[in-house]
């Protein structure tokens, strides 16, 4: 039995760590990539020099594959492609932008890419611009997010059949049973964020992990809509926006709110009141700070037990 | 082997159709009850004589159980509680409201409980209240939704092991293999709405259904947060919210947009304009309406088959 996604990507385990700003650093990518999963750095929250330094750290932590987040409307993304050419990264995943504008020259350079999407219609156009997979994320996902609010068991379902590259499911997993689910419904491997985030490896600051364990239902929701819209933590700044909102604010007014340092003062800094917290739906389950061997033995010894209780259900539907 | 939601309700196979308003009749519920499921008729739009009727009819239709689905907001309630009581129907289902208010009445007249929640504080007082079962119904459903936006996906994982009555997975389920990942997560059991909704046997109108059948990803949103959240079909009705929000609409201008009569007017009578169309995530995927009989050949082929798709996958998820 082989997985493509493993082939693709030359690692054991179809688990990737999601490339998320201010948390994804080259020490949890390492640990990723060193439990035989694919970890990312998430080169959003990266200057090209701070990036390069991360690269770095990341081959000397790990003899295995990784790879970098390039998020593509970010204002240093065509420098960070150039940084992942010169060091030659095994894989870029590109994201919030249009899937053609890289991916050739990244390809003819031998780096991978791996588009991430929130609809059919994107999907179709990394496809054609010649990616190796997509990233399937849905509503639940922390941070920037679809404008169709599709949820992850939606557009898995709908995107089934549509494509000749594989699919990674993400946005709201969290268990190995929702990683088999995943794979039930045609993914080949999946990103994990949120879970990542929380990791004892992840460079986010302790604040900010300790308000996403402690968090509960309803504690992250969708806002920012009229920009581009984006899962955040309940807090002051949430609260900030969310009136806002509901008063009608412009686009104009919003960015007025959102000022572009407020992500790295929460979630790096750990500014719980002034800062941006950005994480997904499923922080509602995560109740501590794992290490990624943690997180890696807890996910396969869940996708183990998940498929000796499919044993106790009947293949017909008909009891 | 044995399923608890088919023990419970005297079915076959656990699939019971959502009591929508305007499309879950007398002939849809006893369609699907005579399929081995569970058939609901939506009270939600039925006065106290309506719903009388309906029973009857379905009664006459089937000598299998099937239930009532009833919105405890709505203004014919409890009218409707007495009608389910005097006709002594195998199960209501309540929704939209405290399940500690009709729970114990129903079950003194021998009739079963369960009752709709979007999260887990609600699902906790439910299984307090003395219900039977709840539907864990997800931001992917039609209508009215939950406050907390948590998907299908977050929800069952969220809830898996919390309560120990079962559970029954709703939104976003269109497909056997999305029964079958449902079950993976904890649910003993499915209800599906949208796919009722635009099958042969539906009360829709067939405008509505084919609005439905047309319609492409993207095309139902979530909205009417600052009353009750409620997905609906974009459209002129849609936009006409859509645009009130979008400048601060309070509470007081909303509801002088949805009026009472636009659910029918949409829904019944297939006034696309001026009528509201509530519908499910899971509009994208349908494209055809199908009988109830063959959703159900549909469903349990599918479910079959991702049994042995199963067979694919190593259980170690190392490769």
């Amino acid at each position: 039995m082989n997985n493509i996604i493993c082939d693709i990507l030359n690692i054991k385990t179809p688990i990737i760590s999601g490339g998320m700003v201010w948390c994804s650093n080259w020490f949890l990518a390492s640990s990723v990539s060193n439990q035989g999963g694919l970890g990312l750095i998430g080169a959003g929250s990266m200057t090209p020099e701070i990036l390069e330094e991360h690269i770095k750290k990341c081959k000397d932590a790990t003899n295995k594959p990784f790879g970098i987040n390039i998020p593509l409307m970010n204002v240093n993304s065509e420098k960070n492609i150039a940084v992942a050419i010169k060091h030659k990264v095994d894989v870029v995943f590109t994201s919030a932008g249009n899937p053609t504008l890289y991916t050739q020259r990244l390809k003819d350079n031998g780096i991978k890419v791996i588009h991430v999407i929130a609809n059919n219609h994107f999907a179709l156009k990394a496809q054609n611009a010649g990616c190796d997979a997509v990233v399937a994320e849905g509503f639940e996902a922390g941070g920037h997010n679809g404008k169709e609010e599709i949820t992850t068991l939606v557009l898995l379902e709908q995107l089934r059949g549509k494509l000749n590259i594989p699919v990674i499911a993400a946005g709201g997993i969290v268990s190995g049973k929702q990683i088999l689910a995943a794979m039930l419904l045609g993914a080949q491997g999946v990103q994990i964020g949120t879970l990542f985030a929380t990791s004892k490896e992840s460079s986010g600051h302790i604040n900010f992990k300790n308000a996403v364990i402690n968090s509960t239902e309803g504690d992250t929701m969708l806002l920012l809509r009229k920009l581009s819209p984006t899962r955040l933590l309940k807090g002051n700044f949430f609260n900030m926006i969310k009136e806002a909102e509901d008063k009608g604010a412009t686009e104009e007014e919003l960015l007025n709110i959102i000022q572009s340092g407020r992500p790295k003062l929460g979630m790096f800094e750990g500014d719980l009141t002034n800062g941006e917290l950005e994480i997904g739906q499923a922080a509602s389950i995560i109740n501590e700070s794992l290490s990624v061997e943690e997180i890696f033995s807890k996910l396969k010894r869940e996708y183990k037990e998940a498929f000796e209780e499919l044993k106790n259900l009947n293949k017909d539907l008909v009891f």
